[in-house]
C-alpha cells in the first residue's frame, strides 16, 4: 500500500470517456413526463433549452461516452484531481480505518461543479448557441457557468436569488470576474420575475423564481439555451470522471474502498464519484454507497419515490425521484447547494434498487467535522462537503469500536472560502439543528401530482 | 519538451533540503544591528523572540540546511506544488514565450506563507514554546501561523489590525477555525496597545503597533516566541523548497527560464522561487530575476539601500536594506501584503550587487492582468500576486514584439477568494493608481537612522 499522501494522476492517465450508469442498471430509470401532458418527455420537447449533444446523453444507453477533446483540454486546468490520505484525520480519530478523499476544491470555481459547466459550455457553443441562462443560490454553480462560458466565448446569464446576491456578494463578484452577467431574482427582465414582484416588490426571491426566470430567458431567445448544475442524467454523466480517476488512484495506492460516500443536494456530486463504484458493485464487489442529506432537506431518507416536477413553479418535467414535494421549503441552512425538494432520478433509482443508502445530520454535527477536517487536514471544507465528512468522521468512529480496518472514500466537493460566514456562526453557537416534523412533509406530499407509476 | 499543463513531483521526489543562497554570496549580507546600541546582533539578542533553531539558521553559511521530517510530513498534506503551463494566457496574449507557474495557492491558507509557519512553529515546539504571537494585516500570515501552531499543538496569538479586523472578517474567521485567538489592534493587553488606546481610543491600528503588541507579548511572557512572516533570512531559507521543486519540474518539462518573477513585498515569496535559480545563475546560467512591486511602496525601484528599523517604532533591529524610510506609510492599496517599507536584507543585497532587478506597477494595470489570468487560466489570484502576473504580462508582450520565444516562470504566490472586494473595486473603476510623489520618499528618508556603513 502506497506511503504516499497524495496520489497524482498525470494528465495521460486521465480517463478520455465519461460512464453512463445506465447501460448497466438491471431495469430503466422511469422516463421524465411532460409537465402539461404527463407524457414521456422525447428529445423535441427540450431542443427549446437544451443542446441536442447533451439530450441524446440524457437518454443514452452507451455504457462509454467519449470525451470531447476540447473539453478534456480543459479539464486539465485542474484535473486529474488529488486523492488525498487522510492520514491526520484517522490519526485524531483513533480508527483504524484508512480515509481518502478526491478533492474537487482545486478547480478554478472551488468545487466539482466545473466538470460539468464546461461540458454543457461545449455542446452549446458546437450547436450555434450564443449564451446560457442559469439561476444559482449560493452562487457555487453560477460560479462554475460563468467560468465556463468565460472559456467558450459564450455569454452568460444568472440569475442569483436577490437574498444570496445580497448577503454573498463575493460569488457574485466571482461570478463577475469570469464575466457573466448577474442579476439579482425576481427581476424586472422575465414575466415571472415581474408577476413576483408585482405582488411583492421586496421580494427576497427564491430558487424556483430563479429557476423560472433562466428558463423564461432561454425560451424566448433563439440563442439562448437553458444550463442545470445537478439532477439530470447527463450531468451526473459529466461528474463520473471523479469516480473513473479515483479508481484509477486507488489502484495507483494499493487499496480499494469498502464504502464510498459523497454529500447530496440534487445528487451530481455524490453520484460523479459512486457511480464508477456502483459499476464495480454490479460487477461484485462488495462496497457501501452512501448519501450524506442535511436533516433539514431529507429527500432521501424521508421523502417520497414519487413523481414530482423538478421545480416550484411547475414549469420543469415531472421525474421519478425521492421529493419532500415540490413546495417543500427547506430551512436556511448554510448547505445551500444541498436545498432541493427532490433528488436526481439516477441516485433515487439506485435508492430503490437498494444499491445506495443515505444518512442525514443537522448542522452543529456537519460542522463539529468540519472543523475537525480543517484541524487536522488543514483544507477549509464548504459546508455542503461537510456533509459527507460527518458521514465518514462516523464510518470511522464505527471501525474504531469494531476494529474492522475499513476503506473509506469520500468526495470532497469544494472549499469553504467563500463560506466563512458558517464558521462563524458555528462558533457563536448560532447554528440550528433544524428538527423537521412529519406534518410539514406529510402536508408537502399532499401537493404530488397523481400522474406516472 | 513536454505537452502537459501541470507538472507534478510525486512526494518522493520532493527535495528534503532547505536552500541557503549566503553559502554562495560573493560577499556576506550586511550583518544586522541592535537597535539600542547599533552592534552587530548576536544570537543572545534575539533569543527572548525566537528559538535557537531559527536563530542558526539566520546566520547559517551552510548551503543546505535538512528539513525536519515532521516538517516535511506536513508539507505533504499540500507539497510538492504544481507548477502549471499557462498555455491558454500564451495564447490570449499572442505571444511566443513559455509562461509557467508554480501554484502556492493550493496549500491550507491559500499562500506560500505556510511553508514557512510550519518550521517556525516545529523549532519552537522543539525547544519548548507553547504559544506564539504576531502581527497580521490582511490576514494571509496570521491565518497561515495559525494553521501551523494548530498542527503542532501551540498556542496562538495573533494581533489583526483594527481596520482589517474590521473590513475583512473572512480572514478572521480563517484564523478562528484553526484555532488561534485573534485581537483588534490596538488591545489593553499591551502596554503598546493602552499607550496608543490612551491617545486615540478610535485608533484603527496599524501593522507596526500590531508589530509591537506582538514583539511585547512575546518578550514578557516566558512561555512564547514571537514569529515573523518574511523578510528575515530563515523565512527566505523555508521558502527556497518552492525554487527547489520548481527546478526539478523544469527538468521533468524539458525547459528552463530565461526570466524568474515574484512580487515582493516584505521579499519571501520572491525569494522562495528566485534563490534556487540565482545560484543557477552564479553557476553561469543567464536568467534574469525581476521583483514586482507597488507603485505605492516602491521601496526597491525608488527607496534607498541602507540601514533602517524593521518596524515602525524601532524597536526591531536595523537591517541594511532597500527602504522607504520607517516611518513611512503606504497607501491602502489592495495587496496589502507588499504594504512594507522595507525589503529583506537578502533579496536588497541582490539588488544592490547587480543580480535581482526590479519593476513597479500601479493597481488598474495589476487588476488588468489579474482579470486576464483569471479568465484565461482560470484561478482567480491575489491582489498581491497579480504584481507578478502584470510583470510577466508586459515580458511576453516584448517576446511578442521581438519574436524571441523566452521561457518566463512566476511564482503564483496565493489566491484571491478572499480579496474579492478589491476585484469589486477594479470593476467600479474605484481602484486609484497611486502616484507616490518623490517629495513623500524624501522626508520618509530624512528619518533614517545615522548608523551601519
Amino acid at each position: 500500500m502506497s506511503d504516499d499522501t497524495k496520489i497524482f494522476l498525470s494528465e495521460s492517465e486521465m480517463p478520455q470517456q465519461w460512464y453512463n450508469v445506465q447501460a448497466d442498471l438491471p431495469s430503466p430509470v422511469p422516463p421524465c413526463l411532460h409537465p402539461g401532458t404527463g407524457q414521456p418527455l422525447t428529445p423535441p420537447d427540450l431542443m427549446p433549452l437544451f443542446p441536442m449533444g447533451l439530450i441524446m446523453q440524457e437518454v443514452s444507453q452507451e455504457r462509454w461516452i467519449d470525451i470531447p477533446d476540447p473539453v478534456l483540454d480543459l479539464y486539465k486546468l485542474w484535473r486529474p484531481s488529488p486523492m488525498v490520505r487522510a492520514r491526520r484525520l484517522e490519526k485524531a480519530l483513533g480508527t483504524p480505518a484508512r480515509i481518502y478523499y478526491k478533492n474537487e476544491g482545486v478547480s478554478p470555481a472551488g468545487s466539482h461543479k466545473p466538470n460539468t459547466a464546461v461540458a454543457q459550455a461545449y455542446y452549446n457553443k458546437e450547436e450555434g448557441i450564443s449564451r446560457l441562462t442559469t439561476e444559482t443560490g449560493a452562487g457555487q454553480w453560477g460560479s462554475a457557468l460563468s467560468f465556463a462560458c468565460n472559456v467558450f466565448d459564450l455569454k452568460c446569464t444568472v440569475y442569483m436569488v436577490k437574498v444570496s446576491y445580497q448577503q454573498k456578494p463575493y460569488r457574485r463578484s466571482l461570478i463577475q470576474t469570469w464575466g457573466a452577467e448577474v442579476f439579482a431574482s425576481p427581476t424586472d427582465r422575465t414575466n415571472a420575475g415581474r408577476g413576483i414582484l408585482e405582488k411583492n416588490p421586496d421580494s427576497l426571491g427564491s430558487l424556483g423564481i430563479a429557476i423560472s426566470e433562466a428558463v423564461e430567458d432561454a425560451a424566448t431567445h433563439d440563442d439562448a439555451h437553458y444550463s442545470l448544475g445537478s439532477v439530470l442524467n447527463h450531468v451526473l454523466l459529466h461528474q463520473t470522471i471523479i469516480g473513473e480517476e479515483a479508481l484509477k488512484q486507488m489502484a495507483i495506492a494499493g487499496d480499494f474502498p469498502d464504502v464510498v460516500i459523497g454529500c447530496t443536494g440534487g445528487g451530481s456530486n455524490f453520484a460523479g464519484l459512486a457511480l464508477p463504484f456502483v459499476r464495480e458493485k454490479f460487477a461484485g464487489r462488495d462496497i457501501r454507497l452512501i448519501a450524506a442529506e442535511p436533516t433539514a432537506c431529507p429527500s432521501i431518507t424521508r421523502g417520497k419515490y414519487a413523481y414530482d416536477f423538478g421545480d416550484t413553479v411547475q414549469m420543469a418535467p415531472l421525474a421519478k425521484m425521492h421529493t419532500l414535494g415540490h413546495t417543500f421549503v427547506p430551512a436556511g441552512i448554510h448547505a445551500g447547494g444541498l436545498r432541493y425538494h427532490g433528488m436526481a432520478p439516477l441516485v433515487s433509482k439506485l435508492v430503490d434498487d437498494g444499491v445506495v443508502e443515505a444518512v442525514s445530520f443537522s448542522q452543529n454535527p456537519v460542522f463539529d467535522a468540519a472543523v475537525l477536517f480543517a484541524k487536522t487536514e488543514g483544507h477549509i471544507p464548504a459546508p455542503e462537503t461537510a456533509h459527507a465528512i460527518r458521514a465518514v468522521v462516523d464510518e470511522a468512529l464505527k471501525c474504531k469500536e469494531t476494529g474492522e480496518a475499513k476503506c473509506i472514500l469520500f468526495n470532497w466537493s469544494g472549499h469553504g472560502h467563500f463560506d466563512m460566514a458558517a464558521y462563524d456562526a458555528y462558533f457563536a453557537q448560532k447554528l440550528i439543528d433544524c428538527e423537521l416534523p412529519q406534518a410539514d412533509i406529510d402536508e408537502a406530499l399532499t401537493h404530488l401530482p397523481q400522474v406516472g407509476g
